[in-house]
């Protein structure tokens, strides 16, 4: 028998089965609400749509869809894109500066693999997003937490940070940001704070990853002003944004993107082409001609509102459920809103409890931290479960709480 | 500006586009006859199943097709290459060692990632299949060439080169070969040197990685008791056999697969994870599905059929105008043959020639070749043109040949 532990990569020796991963089979259960899922709900999924869409392709373009294609995605779904970013996020852009990903999380390891070296230093928020951690962390960086404030990144934590790492001689890279309703905290970077990111990055020659799903899912058409994409305000090619059709679209048609300078995007056609050749074809083609009939366009705002209900429903139950002490976020969108127990508290330890006696879960919050702190916080996601489950579940897990609290 | 150059990771400063891929617009000139080619045929493709297919699914599963789905594969895809492997290759496999794939490109860079540092040595052919040669270079790998006879690779130079490498104190880890139909060069791996690669990976306690996109393509029933998969032959876990639908379905929906001991697929799962979350879940259900109703299976005879008869007709064009001292193969299935010209001519520089002059294109041979060689070599898909074109195209490049040789 081969001794593989001889053979791995030293990538590959450094990554590890997060305690998340092992959780993942239990929110499948029927019996358990969960509010553990971070998936977007199907409900939201224009599903008659799509399959007369996917017919059409197949009728009309199956060549295309089913042969290989451009490196870098679909020339109809990059012209969507460049529509999509124009008219939602005032970038205007040229194709040449876009490339189609496999969901974000391709997108992720792809600039990760682009610019990061083993030791080179990520600067990201107390808690981030753990796919970005493990897309990093895969690719032996160093990841450096920085303080959180409820308006995002604390900027002077941040300088803080690089002027500490710069001083001991190590390579400061990226500065990875998900400023809108940040998954896990639903946390929104303020519009001078983004600016301010800019300016960071720019003094110390660092690249910007703003890391975009959730942008769309906004729950006040009002805050949509302050939701200024920090590659709009770009003037120097620092920052790569990152977006994706999963949560306002359909998270299993793999289409996220990535925007960046067109040195940057010419890089990446190598590296991607080394990496899977293509996307789907078929995918990418349902995603560009749902765009163009205004599918999505038409879809936004009833996918806002469902999960402002559910979100609002949540918010409202842990008002009236939970225990003095225990404190949560107010996201003004997205799917997810985050909670701090008071520190005696270990949300890992109560997991159990809450999955045994109450059939409710959670994802506990200390794998979101990279500096090991966090384990009395967790991600609560009102993305899956009706109404109805978030009323019952919430007192439920409420009850948990409260009973170690006594 | 951001000086992008002093941020890209060193994997990214190795990266080069290849003079084939500054080629890949030419080839798609309607004007132009293309042996350039390596994708397969779309008439080959089943697209009234295919798209009968992709209804029902939408119908009867549009749930499970448009959301995240499993890291490692869709079950029932998984479910489909168990019964594959079993019934087409003789491997008896559990599927906890399958792991599907954004096609055999993606196969090749986990693979790479999960096995090589820097400087840790691949040996494969001269020449090998570019896609593998760029997945494990983009990884800082180094690539030895190894000889190959037209059996296929040259175990006494292999055993040189590792001995040679081991001696200079290098680590070597994988051998990469393509057993059945070698894109690039046609050829097949004997069945006696089959055995020998697993005595040599043992014996040096490397790996094998056993590429065969092409093992269904045959042309004829009586070779595939000779094209016995390395893997069916592994005692001590040391293959990782990589294969896709890509040529016998459609290459637009990306769905390759590796199949490994379990340990192996348990890491793949880790750093796929953080790769892609999940690949395209429509394409998987839609091959799983053209797998479970049979499509593919009967389509294979047919598509034997195509690919044999535009291989004839090249090879007996090439023997009709070929000048003296051109040489080729003659293969028993894929999509390539390879040719070799009197060391005098240079593929490249008479490539511009042939596109200009007579409107036919090729890829020359030198970047199959890890060591700089082939620069009289050259690779002729008879997958894209009809037979009428094969037969109007080599009578043409013959001459392009001929005017240099007098």
């Amino acid at each position: 028998m081969a001794d593989y532990s001889l053979l791995y990569s030293q990538d590959v020796r450094c990554m590890k089965y997060s305690a998340i991963r092992r959780m993942a089979p239990i929110a499948l259960r029927p019996d358990i609400i969960s509010f553990a899922a971070g998936a977007p709900n199907v409900e939201t999924f224009p599903v008659d749509e799509i399959r007369a869409i996917a017919a059409f392709i197949l009728e009309t373009d199956s060549r295309g869809a089913l042969q290989y294609g451009l490196t870098l995605g679909y020339a109809g779904l990059i012209e969507a894109v460049v529509d999509f970013c124009h008219t939602r996020k005032g970038m205007r852009l040229t194709p040449d500066q876009i490339a189609i990903t496999s969901g974000s999380q391709q997108a992720l390891d792809l600039v990760g693999r682009l610019f990061l070296d083993p030791g080179d230093v990520v600067f990201l928020e107390l808690p981030s997003y753990i796919g970005g951690i493990s897309a990093f962390r895969n690719l032996q960086a160093e990841l450096v937490g920085v303080r959180q404030a409820s308006d995002g990144i604390d900027i002077e934590d941040l300088v803080a940070r690089i002027e500490q790492c710069r001083r001991s001689g190590k390579r400061t890279k990226l500065i990875y940001v998900i400023p809108n309703f940040q998954n896990p905290s639903g946390l929104t970077i303020s519009l001078e704070k983004r600016q301010a990111l800019l300016e960071v990055a720019s003094r110390f020659e660092l690249l910007i990853v703003e890391d975009d799903p959730y942008g769309e899912v906004h729950f006040d058409e009002q805050i949509s002003d302050q939701l200024v994409a920090i590659k709009s305000l770009d003037r120097e090619g620092r920052v790569v944004y990152l977006s994706t059709f999963s949560k306002i679209l359909s998270a299993g048609l793999r289409t996220g993107w990535i925007v960046a300078s067109a040195p940057i995007i010419e890089r990446l056609d190598l590296a991607k082409q080394a990496a899977d050749l293509c996307g789907s074809m078929l995918d990418q083609r349902i995603v560009a001609e749902c765009w163009r009939r205004g599918v999505i366009q038409r879809h936004l705002p009833r996918i806002r509102q469902f999960y402002k209900a559910r979100c609002q429903t949540m918010l409202e139950s842990l008002q009236a459920s939970m225990p003095a002490g225990v404190r949560w976020t107010r996201p003004a969108g997205g799917l997810f809103l985050w909670v701090t127990l008071p520190e005696i508290l270990d949300s890992e330890a109560l997991l159990e409890e809450a999955i045994e006696r109450v059939q409710v879960t959670y994802v506990f919050g200390h794998p979101f931290y990279v500096n090991g702190q966090g384990r009395h916080t967790l991600r609560l996601a009102f993305s899956k479960e009706s109404e109805d489950n978030i009323r019952a579940g919430i007192p439920k897990l409420a009850q948990v709480f409260r009973n170690h609290l006594k």
